[in-house]
């Protein structure tokens, strides 16, 4: 069982369960990181914090910042002081990465959009540094661009990430959203040690939905032992979060999902 | 009017209605272009050409070959036999473009199934170039990956058919499969004159279904016409193929859409 060292349960694999029954779920399935979602912990990040370390839990993230881009200056700056928020809210919770989900385009303007985003991780990335917290720019399928993230390749999120130092602005990678990429190897390699965070889910055939028909690994198509090796050998050697939203899933109890995240983790990433 | 003369109307966004039906809603309409699918003319080729053109319909493409990944050589080799059919229709309907939608892999490697394709082309290519057809690789959106094509880039298209004759093989460009692309004006710049077809339609929000969503040109958020000013500062001047699969338009008469289709093409294309 030594392996499921490495496995974090992210919050939303149990879709609307409360925080303190997934961390009870993970304690019981000896699952031993947990990824939380900032509508869970933002009350009070310090005390949360203190309950999942002192319950023997690691924090592998905070989910999420990002949405940078907005129709106003004005928006676009409430979105950065969110941001800044998040920042503050990953190191009060005593985590060290916030992974950014970056929104889309006010309007049809994709390109001006992508610059808004580089331009928002700009704005945030010295308080992030201060607080030795990491953002994590997370690249979502394609199929996203237009209602949730306007990046959408692995290359896009490396050259923006290029532009900070290393230490401070690198990839969460997501099987889900890049195992089609034509690049994801070559990307895997240049992120090297930017690669901040790796999720895994699978890609069910026939897709039951784009938002939440991810599936438990193993049952689709995404070769997820090999990317996990690729990430391995670019350098990763962080927890691997377990993130699938599937209302299919969530209509089970916690404690059952998160027995059967640990048995599949352990069986086929 | 005189912008009609590019539009060109793909069989399928009329349905499951017949071709002569959408023969005839064309000529109502003023299309002068239309595209028929292989089952629509299979049986009789030469005499749909003929019924088509003493119309005065020309006929933009045939949709379609491709299809090549199987799990065995044997299931490989009818896949190439049937391209070989696909080609001498093309000819006998006297359209010079193939539409090639590449297929999805046989099994989890989707590089090996890549491979495939390039081998598929590779096998037909020189009877494509007898019978003065051209192969036009279609990239389908990442979202198709698992289960239409494991071409989802116009920089694999691209790749792929540089290793070809400029006359032979190109690409077909879709904006619904290729717009959230950041790569996309550098690689229209690159297929230059290897753009064989350019098809329109929109991208809704939310999306309503994967494969059946697809939305008019101006119900969504894709920037047609600057993608259409790009194709044609690449070189294309040939028929821009309207192409909608939605559940929802189907269920109007055939003349109704190709009036719709009509009056978007000339608002917003």
């Amino acid at each position: 069982m030594a392996d499921l060292e490495r496995l974090s349960f992210n919050q939303m694999t149990a879709g609307k369960a409360s925080l303190r029954e997934v961390m009870n779920a993970c304690l019981q399935s000896g699952i031993q990181w947990i990824g939380p979602w900032r509508h869970a912990i933002a009350e009070n990040p310090v005390q949360w914090g203190r309950d999942l370390r002192e319950a023997g839990l690691r924090v592998s993230s905070l989910c999420r910042g990002g949405m940078f881009p907005a129709a106003t200056s004005e928006e676009r700056r409430k979105r950065i002081d969110d941001n800044l928020r998040a920042i503050d809210e990953a190191a009060a919770l005593g985590t060290d990465l916030l992974v950014l989900v970056n929104g889309p385009a006010p309007g049809r303007d994709i390109q001006g959009a992508r610059q808004m985003v580089a331009d928002g991780i700009g704005a945030v990335v010295s308080h992030a540094e201060k607080c030795g917290v990491r953002l994590g720019i997370e690249p979502l399928h394609p199929m996203f661009a237009a209602d949730r993230s306007v990046i959408v390749t692995m290359d896009q999120a490396n050259s923006i990430a290029e532009s900070f130092s290393p230490g401070t602005v690198g990839l969460v990678i997501d099987v889900y959203h890049v195992w089609w990429d034509p690049r994801v190897y070559d990307e895997i390699s240049r992120a090297g040690e930017r690669i901040f965070g790796f999720h895994v889910s699978d890609w069910i055939v026939p897709l039951p939905d784009t938002l939440m028909g991810r599936g438990l690994m193993g049952d689709g198509v995404i070769e997820i032992q090999r990317l996990r090796r690729a990430v391995e050998q670019a350098g990763y050697k962080g927890p691997i979060e377990v993130e699938i939203f599937n209302e299919r899933l969530w209509s089970q109890s916690v404690s059952e999902i998160a027995t059967q995240v640990a048995e599949r983790f352990l069986k086929v990433v």
